[in-house]
């Protein structure tokens, strides 16, 4: 079959490599029929994540049919249209039961990373069971595939991590998808006000059209001090990093108020300076985490009742065999106006 | 000044009493500009709420302007525009110091039942620190005086107790006032279904124009299992009672799914029969609550933020003087169509 | 193998049986070394369980070795001790994601229920990865034994429910092993006062040798009363009720403190009175449950740190081939002085 | 009277002031009985707290009798015998209302710091009402002046903040009087291990008696893997902060388990790096905080109730006019093994 293969730093391929067969009663093989690439695969092609090796099948996203199960296999058969975590779970470890999937002792993020991923024709889904959904038969798939893991994580790892409640305040800094699926997916938990900060303006454009009651620009040296003066001097309820870089780390702890919550989604490359001296008397609380899709039913239910759009997210849509063009449109995401890019078989 | 004066039941009377004047040092004096009747009101005329003594002055919603305040006042000053919690809190007690100022010791709901009440020229308000609310120069009185009691008791006593969360399926049972601040408070937390029940169609109408994503005949005599069937079977995840008669609170606790939540808010005469011998194993939560009015600050700021529509319940508007004329509609409310009447002085 | 066989209402023989075999790939055979009765395996036997079949062994408790797994069982493997959950968790079910494991699709109470238990030489155990937990080599059967069902249901039905938190006044209804595992795990938990009821004076006396602060004569007509006088009349916050009949449930309501919680852990008969039209206005919150055995990870480590002392409720010790005495001695439990009656392979 | 009075930086003298008065309708004037001396008021001396003015009387822990109330004054009355919180409350701002007292818009900590304090023959306490508690006949003082400050900090702002759990693995970090306060109360939430880390060998073995169930000497370069090591690589669910330097706030960062809690409660003065290169993926949870006080009225009930004793941190005692002795020892705490020092009128 044909898959996306990373061949070391600055390099990939559509090339052909064996089809997945089942290696454990509890595997299923599931043809692709829908996938998307995260901002994560283009890091893997700088080089950044290590462990990935070069020969690996990228993606960790995506939307297919079964094609074959293991023996223990029970909640998909064959012919079932099933939506796939990016997170594998193997339901049963100690971190599993508590549905901290992210830190599965099997499994977590392994797809695309460790073990073959979705950008290809077939895919091999440990765990299938707890691994992925079943779709209803009216199932938009570019709706769907969203929430193999940018919806879960903006959703988890910004808006609950962050506790939004109504009446809030929430700044979310950093306006690319996963700042977007913080601010559509906050919207279901009442906030009174959703500023959003980025440096680029057509981003903040989306921003205001999704939602966003404020954008800034994050170049404003006294953006601090704005945010500040606009909540009378407390500061906002909860700030949302989704960036990922010393600078708007900073931001958000100087806009914090007293009681509120900091929830990093970024992925960070080095440490912060975190300012203790001067937050310990502040009753602030900084929350991490690697997103553990425990929300994809929630979310998948949302969908279906009209009361969460992420097919918006979907700007470029590519056929799978033009895997190559849609990287070379998504590595160019901000001058092509992407947010998501997806590939169809 | 003229109020209008409970005098016995089935007997009111707009009549001259005496002004109110400060009693305590934590005491305000407040003129009320806007006032509106509760179903309370009418109960209390019925004589079904004996606490209350003929002379009484009725009403325990307002907004006003401060005329006076005692020593001890700090939050309000004369001129100030206030808004009027139902709920009078010391503030200081041991159940205000934990937000249960249902249950103050020294306050509680006592306006218009244990003492007099906001349909009035003048009222004085005990507490007046914890007990009002400051209101800004725009604020419209017509939507503020919605969050002296019904909105706070719909989102405090069903959407809150009740838990409602993103993608939670929802039925609130009674299309009355609190009926429709349940559900216009529901959507603050992000269900994907709030279904509502009612005997009367206009009512019914009037939700899905609101919010209500179906609507089902009281009458029906299979309701329960329909609503079991809509939901495969499972039952809802919260269920609002907010009616107060027995065969409501039935309803509740058959639709309720394993997990699932009972918010009782209506007032209810007499006791219910509670099927434990099926429900102990079931893994359900049953609230009861009088209002605490601890959300009216989120309420009032997600009014501001225009994230909140309180207005649209008032539907027939009065001139204060004209209370026995309001009174009058209120007491036709399904005939007249009408949700809450607000006077004005 | 030899097994505790229902043979119809008052009947129980220990009779051969077939030995189990491995069904499906997530089963595990496990040979008994310790089980014990339940008081609901005397419900079965006066045929109050008409679910439970002719023909069918008993007993949903116990801890063993595992003999044998299928092909997807990767937590156990054969020569494994293990505790075995009372409910069997397919852990991959939508309720069995949310931890709430009684409501399990596909399990749920089903061990000596609707299929063969644990009062066996050998048991089969389907979903062994979410339905047994591993033991360590020092870890001690009867501790452990208690942690199948009973220990769990105390804390999580009757203390986790019941929000019981540090210097809350605590009122568990009924000192028998349910009332006891509350009382024992209810210490977790901070409570400042822990009082119990019951009629048996004996029962009494454990519960104050085991933490209770202070006991009440459960045939005292002016109970209620009492125990609200020793709250100043403000009632307690937090009620277990550990019985299941109409009269204790009544205790409850009438002693529970507004704000305060009612956790019903008792097994009814019988609907019940909900005095409603008193306690709407008293902010109560009224839980019921059937056990999840998700804290039996938790309540593990505590028995092995030393903080929780199970295995005092073992009272009474048989062999196994001695079911039928050990089941005459749990039937005279009062008599007998029995709390848990075990027996060991 | 007679006062301890800072003197500017270095410099403290026991000498007459003037006696306060009422000076707002919320005030009261309490008469010392008993207090004690907090590591912050020796920063102060140190000339760490620039706010603190020469002149000011410090201290911001004690127990006293109410000698003369405001008129507003309910709670307590003249000869009342009264705790006095170390966060002044004045009830009615938005921080008060939600409990967050630590930033109270008119209080917070204010008391020998911005207004004179308790070490001193009469104090000031401004809005009395949710800044007192009134004492029971049989309170112990020594028991209760602990109740101030230290104890509800270590318990909010440690162990309630960092979520102890049943079953949970706590470490805390700094072995002064913080933190045994949050040992103490940890164990009011039922975690198994509660290991304590210093660099004193006295103060470990405090630890231990006290209900440490491990001990670590800080100064052990491979401390964090030794931690680590002990909970299988995982690493700890709870870290408590009790220090308030860079090294000790690294530590934590590098035990806290995945899914775990870092409670800072160190005062630090200056920033820390924050590994979150390392911690993005972790799921933790960050808290800081300034005590709020609001568990002062359970905390005084576990007290009554035997289930807690803060009586013992009270190692050294002195008369009230021997405060510049006490000071002496306290300054000395180490090498005086002094935990606590009261001082009594």
């Amino acid at each position: 079959m044909k898959a996306l293969v990373y061949r070391g730093p600055g390099k990939r391929a559509w090339e052909d490599v064996d089809r997945p067969t089942i290696q454990a009663p509890t595997d299923a093989i599931v043809r692709i029929t829908t996938t998307t690439i995260c901002g994560t695969d283009l890091h893997i092609l700088e080089g950044d994540v290590p462990a990935v090796q070069p020969g690996r099948v990228l993606g960790h996203e995506g939307v297919g049919v079964v094609e074959e199960v293991g023996d223990a296999v029970r909640n998909v058969r064959p012919g079932d249209r099933v939506l796939i975590s990016a997170i594998t779970a193997d339901g049963r470890c100690d971190r599993c039961r508590i549905q901290m999937y992210s830190h599965c002792r099997n499994g977590g993020w392994v797809l695309g990373h460790l073990i073959d991923g979705t950008q290809a024709e077939f895919v091999r889904i440990p765990f299938a069971d707890t691994s992925t959904y079943k779709l209803g038969p009216d199932a938009d798939e570019e709706a769907m595939v969203m929430l193999s893991d940018i919806f879960p994580t903006g959703f988890e790892v910004g808006v609950l991590n962050g506790q939004v409640r109504p009446g809030n305040r929430v700044v979310i800094v950093g306006a690319g998808p996963i700042g977007w699926a913080s601010l559509l997916t906050a919207q279901l938990c009442g906030p009174s006000e959703i500023w959003m900060v980025d440096l680029d303006r057509n981003r903040l454009d989306v921003a205001k059209k999704w939602g966003a009651t404020r954008t800034f620009d994050a170049g404003d040296a006294n953006l601090a001090e704005t945010i500040r003066e606009l909540t009378n001097g407390d500061g906002v309820d909860v700030a949302i990093e989704a960036v990922g870089v010393p600078a708007t780390w900073d931001l958000c702890q100087k806009i914090v108020a007293p009681g509120g919550r900091i929830a990093n989604v970024g992925v960070h490359g080095k440490a912060v300076q975190f300012d203790i001296e001067r937050l310990w008397i502040q009753n602030i609380t900084v929350t991490t985490g690697l997103v553990d899709t425990r929300t994809i039913p929630t979310l998948m239910r949302l969908i279906e009742a009209g009361k969460l759009d992420t097919r918006r997210m979907a700007t470029h849509r590519f056929a799978l065999h033009d895997a190559m063009k849609a990287y070379d449109t998504f590595a160019n995401a901000a001058k092509e106006q992407a947010i998501k890019v997806v590939m169809r078989a």
